[in-house]
């Protein structure tokens, strides 16, 4: 690329050259070279390498022009959603013709998404707690816990937990039962109007956040709910327009009220069975896969406990369970490498359990949970959970994208964990520009107050993918969604046909949008 | 690279693989490639190619197990000052004993800062304000003006200012003068103990910022206060071990208490003149280059006509007046494409006008304050200030590394202008990491309340670097700034042998440290 500038030498004489400035501007081919960048970077960027057809680019304009109209109006009023915190912008993305799209917009598939913390805690108070049999008691750091049983369970040790009050007759004997169950909704979410102001760091936060998993898991894991949470779970996703998901499952122990706990085959035959059965009134429903996850606070022996249970349900179940993770805190929780005992169990049994590993979910480098990010690589990763430091690591980010091994980006996930404020800011953005492969997931949307994966979609397509990110960059982050799921060959075909006649009836509407 | 994970077979019977799994990790070259891909990362980060002496290995040592220590301790407390607005971090930084070596390192040279931000307001306030002659009047938008007259001036029109109020006079009949003064310096800063809270986003920050130059104007070009104004700034980069400054200056009218004014060549002259005199009284002292700047808010003929002046106090001033830039809030100004038949001039004449052009110091991504990083390549921008949006632009990124052209750096600047919040994130990071072209500055120092260069050495060092980031990458970076700067090969050579000297003597200091 030749460039103008001090390098060059003068043409003409000069001073007939500085009469004419103007004209000889569009002698020197300055447009030109600007416009050859301009080409090169668009076609690097995620989608870059797509053509649209003619409805496409027509839908695509109307796309842009809204989504340029609703910047041009962000820049005026400083108010841009993707630069504020998703508690104070979720209204505004409500008010987005942009997220309306994006809502309709068949999205694929959901890859990054945590059993139980995709409901919004309005569900589980209205839906769950109401429900008979449902106890509870506090502990003595004031957390709360639930139980179903009948008849009401002895009362726990003192230091485990308050005796079991049943909730149904303690509502009846409060004044104002409206207020209680407000404080009650506040156990079950982050969300709050002041996130910056009640969540000062990270450990402030996830603390929270880890409180909330130990607050609802004894609604969760009561076998009715968990079967309404699954399907609702389903249904949600799919009025998104998400068809598939893989989902992240902790296997904590499925009760009755009786106080029967089930196996772990029994967890995934009722994930395997209510997706069968999901599908069968849900036109377009492609189904749901189970990664095995286990926490990072366990001990070795306890992760190679997980890793080999993994490995049974997954040869007893192979279509369903289909890898292992591990889940919490990176910051504080174990590395992969404290692990590599525990998760070289498979190769040397000549297994193959595909990893799925969170790796770079940090603001620190150099850490352990920085450094993750090799392990990922070292133990053969097939997904990268977040990867949010990877940009830090160009040795690493060169070996996943040579080997076409995707991150799983959650846009909101990392702003309300406090890794990134302002989105457009995200190390995604770098990510995106160049093409590297990525899927786009919601983590934890019922937590977050978030839903489905269209608002994370918007904060990727508004804020990570600036004003540059178009109609290629979400056809082939929903391509993207399929090509990296763990779907057999055929069944993505399947499934991306079916993706297509949906993405065509998008963008004939989008098209002759008015 | 060979992978272990579901890709590689079982090399023995798995029963007695299991068995003898620990003996087996050690078997299976896990710890082999993860050093591999660690050491082959080290290497790519910035300064990973430099060999250290024997001596500076040990200083390193000394170093790293403060960096560590420091690291460590903010993990616990959730008080990184990096990660923390830098008002509120400052005094944190002040107790860190990284940041007390930071100031004894020999820095090489200051690149990017402007030629009136660089002293503190209280600087301002006690060195200035108290001189004979000095009048202030009110503008109708409340700011204060300055203006040193003998006699008093004539009343302004009142839709430009009050009367001229001679400040002695006012002082005297003051009851509380510290107070009057406390409110004085808040118009000569940036700081404030709530900046969150004051500055909601960037178009207030920058309306503060900007005022604060028209204030300071009156004071700074009064030619007595602008002289001492040089001296002192040499005098505070020179303590902080930085030995050579290339400033951006704005060259607005420098005036007599009569009301003569000074051309721009007695500007560059004085500039010139300043730094030789300096010179004699501080041994290891390089000089100063001054970088003729115009405001991105003027039309493109006023820009043309500065272009030509600069051109012209280059050809007299050859070794002083190096090359050209334009200041100013990119996201509001006008786009270095605008000015696209001003900047053209000197190539159509011949000249070489060497450019600095800020770019890219924006959040948003797609716009023209963004695509200015384009223009600038295609310019021929000798080096790049800011370049904060770079890692969104692949294609120009490559072009800026193959063809050695650096970033400048301002991790303060950055933050406090609101483009980020947490400094682990600013985009250098994974620039730093792959070890592409760049060197750390402070743009407006006495703004923003730091000084010199050890600040923002301390957030790039400790905040983007991360605990990865070593002995090397600062000795780097400090080459760095003397290999980008525009000093003439011989003046380079002897500038980087007198560095050596000194960072010897720093290494020396800092290995026998107990």
């Amino acid at each position: 690329m030749s460039m103008v500038g001090p390098s060059r030498p003068p043409a003409l004489l000069s001073l007939l050259l500085v009469v004419a400035v103007s004209f000889f501007c569009s002698a020197i081919p300055i447009d030109d070279i600007r416009n050859r960048l301009l080409v090169k970077e668009k076609k690097m960027q995620l989608g870059g390498q797509l053509v649209l057809k003619k409805q496409e680019m027509k839908a695509n304009e109307k796309l842009m022009a809204l989504k340029n109209a609703e910047i041009t109006e962000a820049m005026k009023t400083q108010k841009f959603p993707p630069s504020m915190h998703f508690f104070q912008a979720k209204s505004l993305i409500e008010k987005s013709q942009v997220f309306a799209i994006l809502k309709k917009m068949p999205k694929g598939a959901a890859l990054h998404v945590h059993d139980f913390s995709i409901l919004s805690g309005d569900w589980l108070l209205k839906n769950v707690t109401y429900r008979p049999y449902c106890h509870f008691c506090i502990t003595p750091k004031g957390a709360i816990q639930f139980k179903f049983a009948h008849p009401t369970p002895p009362t726990p040790k003192p230091t485990e937990c308050s005796e079991w009050v049943l909730l149904e007759k303690y509502r009846k004997q409060l004044q104002n039962v409206t207020e209680f169950d407000d404080r009650l909704l506040k156990n079950f979410t982050l969300m709050t109007e002041n996130p910056e102001l009640v969540y000062a760091n990270q450990d402030a936060i996830w603390s929270k956040f880890e409180s909330i998993f130990f607050t609802i898991s004894g609604l969760v894991h009561y076998a009715p709910v968990f079967k309404d949470y699954i399907f609702q779970c389903l249904q949600e996703f799919y009025q998104d327009n998400v068809f598939y998901l893989e989902l992240r499952a902790t296997f904590f122990p499925v009760y009755e009220v009786d106080g029967t706990v089930h196996s772990r085959e029994w967890v995934v035959e009722t994930y395997r069975s209510m997706a069968y059965e999901f599908a069968k009134d849900h036109p377009g429903f492609v189904g749901m896969k189970i990664i095995y996850t286990d926490h990072r606070t366990k001990n070795v022996s306890l992760i190679a406990q997980s890793v080999k249970e993994a490995m049974k349900l997954q040869a007893q179940f192979p279509k369903t369970m289909v890898g292992f993770d591990l889940v919490g805190r990176e910051d504080t929780g174990h590395s992969l490498h404290d692990y590599q005992e525990a998760l070289l169990i498979p190769t040397l049994q000549g297994t193959k359990l595909p990893y799925f590993f969170h790796a770079g979910e940090t603001d620190w480098q150099g850490t352990s949970a920085d450094t993750n990010l090799l392990d990922a690589l070292v133990f053969n990763s097939t997904r990268i959970g977040h990867g949010f430091a990877l940009g830090k690591h160009p040795a690493v980010m060169e070996y996943f994208r040579k080997n076409d091994i995707p991150i799983e980006v959650c846009p909101i996930s990392n702003q309300v964990l406090k890794l990134v404020s302002d989105l457009r800011n995200h190390p995604a953005a770098a990510l995106m520009a160049s093409g590297h492969p990525m899927v786009i997931s919601s983590d934890d949307p019922g937590i977050f107050g978030s839903k489905g994966l269209s608002y994370d979609f918007y904060e990727a397509f508004m804020g990570i993918g600036g004003m540059k990110a178009d109609l290629k960059t979400l056809k082939q982050l929903a391509i993207n969604s399929i090509k990296y799921s763990t779907l057999s060959q055929t069944d993505k075909m399947d499934f991306m046909q079916a993706w297509e006649e949906r993405w065509n009836k998008f963008i004939d509407d989008l098209s002759k949008r008015p």
